[in-house]
């Protein structure tokens, strides 16, 4: 819908943001861009960025080259004053970080007695022996300030110039990045006082564009007054976001939604995952909540036990991949596959009243359905799922077709165990405890 | 170690990575640069990129601003052919990415009959009415062609200059863009027949720094012959990839490795993942598998249920988060949990060989461990974990520790999933069916 002609709403985000230091984040690496391994890193730096205060302005992936760290490092520091790089400092002959930032900044390398305690220190913790002669570790750039590494060998680097320009460089594997940015870096940021919340609208069952063209026609421009906002459709829902800058105005925030006609769409307001809200919830009402997951295999537990607490409330699931399975653990009746089908409403259903017998629930959520690329038929084409549920006094099921790309079955998974978790929500909520 | 001074690995890679059309991918979104959301697209991307002989070169997450768009559009199109925007083509007011396009290539917006047609049809799919005085989907710039959306609402776009340039736009939403790119754009993008496979050597047990510095000193000069060569480190185990760019050169980078003292620590050769490797070995020994998992929550699971082809195998999965199910479902005795405790190898042992029974296996591997934050103590600090197996022949047990950031539950249960994946591999080699 309606594009801003004139920019007011960009130079508006631009106002508030100036305010915070700009950062910047640099990524090497080959085997992000040729397909051969996924970012880790990205969403952990986005959201330390946002604790710190630090306004992340780009995220650049390059190649291990000369010329591309180069060219990357030239643009983000001509907009940005702290600028990290990740990847590309291990013992391997890909491995040019180092040398590359040399180069950048003039400098030789040398050996730094700093750095070969910070590798040394890694070499005592994992009780293994320190290899002078082959460990290129301890050499780094002239004036460069070698940081600790909690988790691994190679030390990152920091070096400040032109007095308020800052690199930083970590290593880039997941565990020695992300702890050395909590433990490391973060201690080394300038303070910064000055607030910043998301708020974030969580909807589901409604389109975006009927959300803001049909329900709440002016809704974005009332919430664009308390900060910059955004809008993200996913499936079964869209999250409307605000990020305000001054404390009191969230209950302003609030107020606006709850008079507004979208508040019957909202099931939660926070930044909460589903699964955070779940566990809240079900704790609050002491329910022993669980599954029976054919299809999903195992991603609705291991969403829920992503969460940590969720050990209070979660019992456990039973993956039935098999109809034997099936049959064994949660006495689904033979006769019943056999005429049904395993997609089918009434599987579903007597898989939840197994699982909630056979863990002894309060609450079973199941999942039975077709993940892709093969298994669809014309009845009941990949995208089918049905989902149960199960409690002392109650028990039902229904079949749910979602779209996609056949080709997608982890997509698939994740659809079907967001229903089935939305599902559980919906009992946890009726439930009367 | 060593650095190329004279950056002639570089340049080898430029020279190898010329000959196809090089590629630049712009992420548009607040959403990933403040920590709200995470990325789902560039890994999709990279692979897209390498199937279809596109060198991507690099990625670039931006703000949605008039500012940031034009600076990436200028720094992508000033190196490469072929550049994808993904995002910000919705229906609400931070979608500004159609406008945004109009201005940096001074063309109008007007109404096209074409993207009208594309986003009917997905009106018509959804059996949904249209509604055509709040929808702004069919306006599009001036000589930009629209592309079919087979899953969403808002049409792509495409747009040729300077004869060979090529600019495409697409929705940010992983399905509409995962389908758009392998159904939409792959077509249009013009034919290459030169040759590229990645050959995967994937070690474990072993450290990156012992390999070349210890174990194989020259081994990255011999592989370097045949093209890029790469290492990656991740919890037990590192790849060492050769990009090939002569269908013959594979057979003399296996006979080289094959005669390498790196032999005896890989357990693979390829890109397939450890989930793969343990669906086709089971596979051809016609073997059922499960697991009973406490700490992992469900993860083995679903990594095995990611796989297609997954069910001619995978039996199930006992979930025992509480010691109830663990008791009820896998017949763990009382006595053994309250006397060695529930992360215990006596434990890891019992649940095997319950799950094993329970759901009539051939081979069942099991976890119980801690995956922190809380939890742990002196004794089994986070990161403990007890992976147990269990044949007819045979079970046992055994206590692993890694060490990590404890805050990092996600990490830890990963980590456990791997060491009782890498348990699961390693059993079926040694099964005798």
């Amino acid at each position: 819908m309606g594009y801003n002609q004139d920019d007011s709403h960009s130079q508006l985000i631009e106002n508030i943001t100036k305010v915070y230091m700009q950062a910047e984040l640099i990524i090497i690496g080959n085997e992000l861009l040729n397909g051969k391994i996924k970012d880790k890193n990205i969403h952990y730096f986005s959201k330390f960025c946002f604790k710190n205060n630090l306004d992340l302005y780009q995220v650049q992936i390059i190649k291990d080259t000369k010329e591309a760290l180069h060219n990357a490092l030239d643009i983000a520091f001509k907009r940005s004053d702290f600028v990290l790089t990740t990847g590309g400092l291990g013992p391997t002959k890909d491995d040019q970080t180092k040398e590359l930032l040399a180069q950048y900044f003039n400098k030789e390398i040398n050996f730094s007695k700093r750095a070969l305690e910070i590798t040394q220190a890694h070499y005592k913790r994992g009780k293994r022996e320190f290899n002078k002669e082959t460990n290129l570790y301890p050499n780094i750039p002239d004036d460069f300030l070698p940081l600790s590494n909690p988790t691994g060998y190679a030390p990152g680097l920091l070096y400040k110039f032109e007095d308020k320009k800052i690199l930083a460089a970590t290593p880039g594997i997941p565990r020695e990045f992300q702890t050395m940015l909590d433990e490391v870096v973060s201690p080394l940021l300038p303070t910064n006082n000055s607030f910043s919340k998301h708020i974030i609208i969580k909807t589901n069952r409604i389109a975006e564009s009927k959300i803001f063209n049909e329900l709440c026609p002016n809704l974005w421009e009332e919430l664009q007054v308390f900060g910059e906002v955004s809008s993200l459709p996913h499936p079964l829902g869209v999250d409307i976001a605000v990020v305000i800058n001054k404390p009191h105005d969230e209950d302003k925030v609030l107020s606006l939604i709850d008079k507004s006609k979208l508040k019957d769409h909202i099931w939660h307001i926070g930044a909460d995952l589903l699964e955070e809200v779940i566990i809240k919830e079900a704790t609050l009402k002491k329910l022993k909540i669980g599954f029976a997951e054919s299809c999903t295999g195992g991603l609705c537990a291991s969403r829920i036990t992503d969460i940590s607490g969720s050990s209070s409330v979660f019992w456990g699931s039973i993956i039935s991949y098999s109809n034997e399975v099936k049959i064994r653990s949660l006495n689904v009746k033979e006769e019943t596959l056999n005429h049904f089908g395993a997609v089918s409403a009434e599987v579903a259903k007597e898989m939840a009243v197994g699982a909630l017998e056979n863990m002894n629930l309060d609450i079973a959520i199941t999942t039975t359905g077709i993940a892709g690329p093969g298994g669809g038929s014309k009845e009941k084409p990949v995208g089918t799922v049905g989902i149960g549920f199960a409690t002392k006094e109650k028990s039902d099921s229904k079949i749910y077709h979602f779209s996609g790309n056949n080709n997608d079955r982890e997509g698939f998974k994740f659809k079907f165990s967001q229903a089935a978790l939305f599902k559980l929500l919906e009992v946890i909520r009726a439930y009367d405890s």
